[in-house]
């Protein structure tokens, strides 16, 4: 997919930029002499029209200093898919060495955004604790950051620390001076926070304290800074009523406001993103952080542009009863023959998406950034499905690849309605110009031969759920479960 | 105000107990042989009759022991306060060494609950770190107790510890096995939480992981137990609609839920316990945990018929910018000469009670405990003021006893609506059998005058607001204002 560059003066007006587009055609031209900016509306509007889309297009943020020629050429050339003006676009990823982060990292530096990435790689040390490990093999962090440089030229650099220290996170701060914030720096698994009482109160802590601190870093180091931070669809629940973005009108004894939604979360994991949300709200009141809340749903995949790119980029892969997740697991469990796990009556509908749809999410929220002062919530998911509508997918696409699928119900080790209305309101990214990567036979396939080539690392000892939402106890839980 | 038993067989059931309610007259009449029973549907239902309320019944709880002849000549001569039949009933109060906490302990002793305190006494560290001090002149815990006990003959168990460390909270339940656990053992400062982002972090980890530990404590010890916790009104903020209790039905898009009530908290303490509210609302759900919330507005008073029977018993009484709240603080700026603070328009409204309804609400709570799974929520206040209100009561009821009350306006420290919609329910407590005492002249008469009495303990200079909302930093505040 080749990549071309609108570059477009602050002194460009939307006519002129319309102009600019219409004309050039291709559009493999660019300006030369343009000025920094935010992408604007006009620009949006342009990079959401078909014509613009269908010529595979991104507007880029520009600097006031003139292209040097070669940059030109690679431009034009189509082999450079980044934008070599932006070297002041600076993002830090907050758990940019996890499932979702490491993506996302790659994926930004990729686009041209200077990359840091803080973490204090505690996901590999449950790994070790837990006796689970990846599906897919995967590299040292530093190993990764060389990697990426030996293949790009591109430099990521590296926090190494918990940012519930916040003297670490203020240095790492100060070092930086970072102008978006990528947060995906929590514990995210619900099956983990629900182990035993050292895990919930871990999980909390360390969500909940995490994010303080970033906030106060914010405040005092960045007050410009562009706080995207990920939520999870699963702070709102299962609802009896649609599932608005963030907020929902309400008409009550004839007055009407616009309120939070109400929160419905059914782990201390799901919880903690609940309590991050209304402390982040609270910020962007009080002191005018811009905020951006991505209630994401449950990602799956494993492959992005950037991750396939070279083995020691690739991405984790968890399909573990602890970490791994509904679609994920699934192809793990066809591709080796064990029955798909199907938690009670497979009811329960959730919010979907792919995790090149993930970093897309991001990179578009940090591209049009929340207002100051402002407080703003995407639903980040692009199809519903039910468990067992997933069991149903992997079991007719497993069969065209010669799999002998099997589903099974298991009890449901969580607390949650099995059968449920569900409908998620999803247009807020649409709107900035997500173009989803919907689930299809052909992703299936994917993933189920990426699981495939993989089956001699699983250990199907793992797969089973081992936590159980009415037994979690105070005793510690230090025995695996082989 | 005399108080008198009307003790209730299980054998009996409604028509047997109303006769008896009506036969006895002036209701200075016992069952002598009765069995323990949960105050039911039909005595609340004579409880809270006009005809029953005139008299100053109390219902109490009944044990299968015979009576014997002192306690009955206690309860007929009305010199008995306290229900001498309910041994049985063990309450465990955390924070029962703070404000709140204080006076419920006593008030329930009284009332014949076993009483145990658990507390850090964290509160009183408070007081020498800032450099602020209670009005009144308060006793150790120890001295109070003892105090108690001397004038009561009734023992009050205390642990002394810190809850977030489970250990110790473990320990306290396994010893003392509570049938309730009423809640106040929290960091309950809106300006304390906003000093510093140390005290922030403390705040939310205090409250949040102190929560967590006494639902787990309950799960694993105390699985019938009943939780009383003690919220706030604050964590609703300021909607532009009716505030309800708890929960909210709304209809959307044609179709209809009831709703956890939205939630709007405008400090880091404020959104504690509204992340204390969703973990709570999980457990019920999750483990069947019975939890009572009580969003309880801003307290006012001091006295209560326990407290003043020594000066040992003394409550503490906070006038600082920090921990004193709108009615107290007035009353002894008032008795100073010092002009009472309005912050900023003075529009802000809210709900408020006496100290002697805390206590009230907190026995309503126990005595007719939420069911198994049950996540209850009451608005506990009586009436609804702002701060222009009660500068105005307190300006006139100060003249009247020769004061020259004046009012300032000062820079609001906070980030909060200064005009505004404002109309919280409160009627579960109501409907329970709460007697509200409003405020009155004579309260505020006696307020006044109890400030005046300590008013050479008054440092004038612990008045003025110095914590700001928009301020806060991440550097340590350890220096206080003096």
């Amino acid at each position: 997919m080749a990549h071309f560059a609108i570059a477009h003066c602050n002194m460009n007006s939307f006519p002129a930029t319309k102009t600019f587009v219409r004309s050039t055609g291709s559009c493999s031209a660019i300006c030369r002499y343009s000025l920094p900016f935010q992408i604007d509306s006009c620009s949006r509007k342009i990079l959401r029209s078909r014509k613009v889309r269908q010529q595979n297009l991104s507007i880029v943020r520009a600097t006031a200093a003139p292209m040097n020629q070669e940059v030109e050429k690679s431009l034009l050339s189509g082999s450079l898919q980044s934008d070599p003006f932006s070297k002041s676009k600076k993002v830090m990823i907050i758990g940019g060495d996890g499932y979702c982060g490491w993506a996302t990292a790659l994926h930004l530096s990729n686009k041209g955004y200077e990359v840091a990435i803080v973490d204090n790689l505690v996901r590999r040390l449950f790994d070790h604790q837990l006796g689970i490990d990846s599906l897919t093999p995967i590299s040292s962090i530093q190993n990764r950051i060389q990697r990426w440089k030996s293949i790009t030229g591109k430099n990521i650099q590296l926090y190494i620390g918990d940012i519930c220290e916040f003297e670490f996170l203020a240095e790492a701060f100060k070092a930086f001076e970072p102008e978006s914030v990528v947060h995906f720096g929590e514990q995210r698994s619900a099956p983990y926070s629900m182990i035993d009482r050292s895990r919930a109160v871990y999980t909390q802590h360390n969500n909940v304290i995490g994010t303080l601190n970033v906030l106060f870093a914010i405040k005092e180091f960045s007050p410009e800074c562009h706080l995207v931070k990920l939520g999870t669809m699963g702070e709102y629940g299962t609802p009896n009523i649609d599932i608005e973005e963030g907020y929902i009108t309400i008409t009550h004894n004839g007055r009407t406001d616009t309120l939070p939604y109400p929160k419905q979360a059914s782990s201390f994991y799901h919880l903690s993103k609940v309590h991050d949300s209304h402390n982040i709200a609270f910020t962007c009141k009080a002191w005018g952080i811009q905020a951006t809340d991505l209630n994401q749903g449950v990602v799956y995949g494993v492959r992005t542009d950037e991750t396939e790119m070279h083995e020691e980029l690739y991405n984790r892969f968890d399909y573990d009863g602890v970490f791994g997740t509904a679609l994920n697991r699934f192809c793990v469990q066809a591709a080796v023959g064990h029955p798909l796990t199907v938690y009670g009556k497979g009811g329960q509908t959730r919010g979907y998406l792919d995790i090149r749809d993930t970093v897309q999410c991001v990179e578009l929220a940090i591209a049009n950034p929340a207002k100051q002062g402002e407080f703003r919530v995407f639903n980040q998911f692009t199809e519903q499905f039910s468990v067992n509508d997933l069991a149903n997918l992997v079991t007719t696409v497993g069969k065209k690849l010669g799999l002998d699928v099997q589903t099974m119900n298991v009890p449901n080790p969580r607390v949650e309605a099995e059968e449920h209305y569900y409908n998620a309101k999803h247009t807020k990214l649409i709107e900035l110009g997500l173009q989803p990567h919907l689930l299809s036979d052909s992703l299936l396939d994917s993933l189920l031969n990426f699981a495939i080539k993989y089956k001699d690392r699983v250990d199907t000892t793992q797969i089973m759920p081992t936590v159980s939402w009415k037994k979690i106890g105070v005793k510690p839980q230090s025995v695996t479960s082989r």
